[in-house]
């Protein structure tokens, strides 16, 4: 039998007994009925022992590929092939998955909500794994509750308290792989055929998709430097829930004053829908404390949403979602046939970085450094543009939104910028309508940039405005 | 004005006096247009310094509480109240988490599917995690590729084809959290109205369950000791995909033969639609090596869903699925508006036990484990209840599937058994249709218990049963 086996392969004899065998079945070289060799024979054809012969025989008889005849030996079972299939497939000249390009740029991009990973705190939370994977009971290797591990909760729950004032009940918290999770559950959670979702205009995109992909339609209302117009809410019916910014409106900036929140739940209130409060990037603030949560108006009605993607990276993601009591049982349901709980290891890793002060140290050291770049931002867009320009929004996150009195960031322009190497990002990208109302308008992300790229980017950005 | 500070509770004092106010806003005790003392007599009053009093009344005028009138001071902002909202909210009674009594239980739980944790590779992960926080790029902390780390995608690639003799590119490789997420992923990505899915039955309840969460209207095919009947699924139409477990049917433990799974494709190609393949535990087979996969007779037609809950531990949340070529692009991105990735840290860090080879010794560790324990089961049954049960399935898997001749599992006798501190799994409660089939079976899972609690476990079921 024409078999030919490798010594040196690091594949046992027996599995390319087998596997040549099999390959000769599916392509139709063996033929139902046909004869195969006793083992002894095959076994003294190839000089190996005939237990390896035995072997493979064992495994496609298992299969279905061989059969037994009493007295008469091995044969090809019936194998009715419908076309030859191909085992000859090369893997290893793929090219490289096309996402990865990303890490080869050598372009200063001011993309907005990357945090600064050159200083994610590695040995820290190294000794964390090695501590938590010392500590932890076997037990809690197997499922986790699918609310999250109840330390985390609790640490969150204090932890919000300590940063944000908001009082909760780690019973209400609910740990998400990420606050895009956290939303799209919360959307399939929610959704009732021909409702609506009430969001800001402009808006992240990605996370607009994340509603509409649930299946909503999406009513956009304008935002002005205060955050949602709640004015233009009222009439509108049939609302499964609202998606609003309060904190830190993004990407314009606003905040939304108490007479505007009161607003938002009373109109919840009064047609019987949620608000979700996303509160993305809160902790960075640079003048004053954080501002206070919907949340904490109206348990009941608002759903809030919490990230560590900003705060420590979103590598990890890892978010939490506090959830009114009637709905807990619902998004538990529907967790747990999405994805059973989030990773427990880092859960139990994050919990003792909230318990040892770790995480709020970090974002202290954080919060000084976004400050310094910033403002560094705000120095070199003085003494390249003067006064060609005016920032919008409040002193906090890891972007600004810059308005150039006489510069329309058209396709062309933006095009331009491009190919220098440069990226940033037009407001026009966020709108969902009145696209026109922002042309002046791009976001520059800063947090991730290191002083000298920022200013790179900014005289780039000088010279290609300036010679258009 | 009255407000009470507190010099030791750590939390600063512009935050308290932020809090007071805001509160007495918020339950009504000072009204629109109320004065407020200026920020140096209310400093004075209070023994703080101008600051502290100026940083809070800024807060809250940032927030939309406080107004300054020109010439005048600062005064309450116009802020409407329906109800009266209550801080007052004490989250330290709060009891936990009914989900967490597992981990005091004291009974011996036979149920299938959890690995021997105690063998959990605590160190070498530790030592990994270490060296993967070192080595990383602070670029791999951003967001990841939504298919996964490439890394773990060629070291997957790789195990597949040395363990498995699967040959597939890691460009049809998807992370993804979990077998459990796959199939949810999955389910959606084919999902069309009116479609169906053809499911094995007896099945995993949860699997089904993510299914139907979907929105398909399920069909179950009865199962032999042959796994899925193909004869029974060919007048079906309008089907989306079968869900099958081919190299090891769950619960009953059949493999599927060659002429069967040639009849799976055949019927996939004819009624385009697509075949599931869930390879939960192949790893682990005790005679011979693991069955070949569905997956490589026909890579456009099969999804392979692979775990590691049952190799490592159900706590990390990781499987991945192989995809073919069509679906890849749907499948990426609703990922992306799910979770945009799987969590990256603990990838790199699998990838690595991988190609260091740690990942296959502990298979072989466990897989030699698993067999004693299989082995002790079988004969503690042997000694308890000599000629009255028999086992079936193959010799693979962390459970087997018991028939005892005499015994019929009804729900009287399930309770005594309960109440006798043991759990054992009838098939009746897997099985969509003729649960009366399956009345003198049960699931006896033994991976996760100790030779001991597996004879003591065996020993008390022969006492409930033989005193019945």
């Amino acid at each position: 039998m024409w078999i030919t086996i490798n010594r040196n392969s690091g594949i046992s004899l027996s599995r390319q007994i087998y596997c040549e065998i099999k390959d000769m079945i599916l392509s139709g070289s063996l033929n139902f009925e046909q004869k195969l060799p006793s083992s002894r024979t095959l076994a003294k054809e190839l000089s190996v022992s005939r237990n390896t012969v035995l072997d493979a025989y064992n495994q496609l008889i298992a299969e279905g590929y061989l059969e037994t005849r009493h007295g008469y030996g091995t044969i090809i079972a019936k194998v009715i092939l419908d076309h030859q299939i191909d085992f000859k497939l090369d893997y290893t000249s793929e090219i490289r998955d096309s996402l990865h390009e990303y890490k080869q740029n050598n372009y200063i991009d001011f993309c907005s909500g990357i945090p600064e990973l050159k200083l994610f705190p590695r040995k820290e939370l190294s000794k964390l794994y090695k501590q938590i994977l010392h500590d932890l009971s076997h037990l809690d290797f197997r499922y986790n509750s699918t609310a999250g591990v109840w330390k985390l909760r609790e640490e969150i729950s204090q932890y919000l308290f300590r940063i944000r004032g908001i009082r909760c009940s780690p019973r209400n918290i609910m740990i998400v792989s990420g606050s895009t999770q956290g939303l799209s559950l919360i959307s399939q959670v929610l959704y009732k055929n021909n409702q609506k979702v009430i969001v800001e205009d402009p808006i992240h995109k990605g996370l607009l998709k994340v509603i509409s992909t649930v299946g909503y339609s999406v009513v956009g209302i304008q935002v002005d430097d205060k955050g949602i117009n709640t004015n233009l809410i009222k009439s509108i019916k049939d609302v499964s829930f609202i998606y609003t910014t309060p904190s830190h409106q993004y990407p314009l900036g606003g905040i939304l004053p108490i007479q505007r929140r009161l607003e938002l739940i009373k109109y919840a209130v009064e047609n019987n829908c949620y608000i979700v409060e996303d509160d993305y990037d809160s902790e960075f603030r640079y003048e004053g404390q954080p501002i206070s949560s919907l949340y904490e108006l109206n348990p009941n009605k608002v759903i809030y949403i919490g990230s560590f993607s900003k705060i420590l990276s979103p590598a990890i993601r890892m978010g939490f979602m506090l959830l009114p009591d009637d709905i807990i049982d619902d998004y538990k349901s529907l967790k747990m046939y999405s994805d059973v709980h989030t990773e427990s290891i880092s859960q139990y890793v994050l919990a003792e970085f909230i318990k040892n002060g770790g995480l709020e140290k970090h974002i202290f050291k954080m919060k000084k450094l976004y400050n310094r770049k910033r403002k560094y931002l705000i120095d070199i867009l003085n003494i390249e543009f003067t006064n060609e320009f005016k920032i919008k929004g409040q002193v906090a996150g890891l972007h600004i939104v810059v308005h150039f009195y006489n510069v329309i960031f058209t396709e062309k322009l933006i095009n331009q910028i491009y190919k220098a190497n440069i990226r940033v990002y037009p407001i026009q990208q966020y709108a969902i309508e009145n696209k026109a109302e922002y042309d002046h308008e791009v976001v520059l992300g800063y947090a991730h940039l290191n002083f000298d790229e920022i200013e790179q980017g900014v005289r780039m950005l000088r010279k290609i405005i300036h010679t258009n």
